[in-house]
């Protein structure tokens, strides 16, 4: 696979808004595609997933799929930025208007987990290719580490080492997710899903160095209401 | 699936040591079969593995799969018992000479860092398998689960949430894992592969409320030099 231009919307889709039926219709198909690979992505590897699969899964024909991507490649490029760069960037528009790196960070980590919980799918193939290159080195992770990286900074964290920091927040919150997602386990920790999600913030921030309270009350700061991912794409 | 008789080693191979060089013939290709199967496991879902992938894996013929297992489902089981529980088994044999919770958990998380760098296969498969039912319930997670109640118990932690902390540790068990096999990254924390590994112990016996002298100690405790996976089976 060639990891190294996903395939962005293109230029007619982005550089005008789309008014017109024809566009409009257009980009309903191409997230239709979107979501069905994505949802055949989060459960199998690319080399098992076929485009009919995907053009069934999106309920279009067969040749509508190569009006939107070249190739299965160019629409796994494509769900990769989808899912990760582009919930990314919706987030970070909310983090702008916080100055705490410490409420950035829950801000983040709980929309993540929230997300994760409305779209399993997204969830799915998160906790898929978190670890891939493409997770490691895109998307949540180093926005991450960023975010660490500004607290020390700022000395509002005591915790110094930010690739151990990172790796240890980010692979917990792949762990709540995979929790989360188990729906027929009758493992005890999923009846205290949520419990344990808080709880996990709470401990991080606390990790990063926060004192006890402050962990607590930023654990459970308000969320926007609003549907990240339909304005992620 | 049906993943409640996991197939475990049958009567005929288990009640005799194997001293015939038929028994030893037979246990060899046994063992042929499982990590061919693992090494495809750890890739793919089961569903999209064939018992004809997995005997040319182990380069016997086809019908010699039926000497052993019944179905692809029953060698899947074998695969996670012996993958799981099995090497549990052996890590648990190392820590009953162990009286320390602390210098137990830190070798059982050392022996499994140690034994995911020198079978990939097996890495690979645990991080596939994780976060699913039988990872959750068998395996590692329950083993870690219990060396931290008997820390807590024992007033050498004093950290209580058994599973926040067995979260936190074993999805960053996970992680480390992770980061180890992308064996094709620039990532630069693969670089420090080996320092990330022994500071996330360090900083797991912190966690669970350690002073900074011990955790720093225990982190290097020395390991049994013995091939644990040859043990396991």
């Amino acid at each position: 696979m060639n990891k190294s231009k996903p395939d962005r919307p293109s230029k007619d889709e982005s550089s005008a808004p789309p008014t017109s039926r024809g566009a409009k219709r257009k980009k309903r198909t191409r997230l239709k595609l979107l979501n069905s690979a994505m949802a055949l992505f989060s459960r199998k590897d690319a080399q098992d997933v076929t485009i009919n699969d995907i053009t069934e899964g999106a309920d279009v024909g067969f040749g509508t799929f190569y009006n939107h991507f070249e190739s299965k490649d160019a629409i796994y490029e494509a769900v990769l930025f989808y899912a990760f760069d582009s919930f990314g960037e919706v987030v970070d528009a909310h983090l702008d208007r916080i100055n705490d790196p410490a409420e950035k960070i829950s801000t983040a980590l709980r929309l993540t987990l929230r997300e994760a919980k409305l779209k399993k799918d997204w969830g799915r193939f998160l906790v898929r290719e978190a670890f891939s290159e493409m997770g490691l080195s895109s998307g949540l992770a180093p926005r991450l580490a960023r975010d660490i990286d500004e607290g020390i900074s700022q000395g509002r964290f005591k915790h110094g080492d930010i690739d151990l920091m990172t790796l240890v927040i980010g692979a917990s919150t792949v762990g709540c997710i995979s929790i989360g997602l188990g729906e027929d386990s009758t493992h005890p920790q999923l009846e205290e899903d949520k419990t344990l999600g808080q709880r996990f913030i709470e401990h991080a921030l606390k990790t990063l160095g926060l004192p006890d309270d402050e962990a607590n009350r930023l654990a459970i700061v308000p969320l926007p209401d609003d549907d990240l991912s339909e304005r992620a794409f």
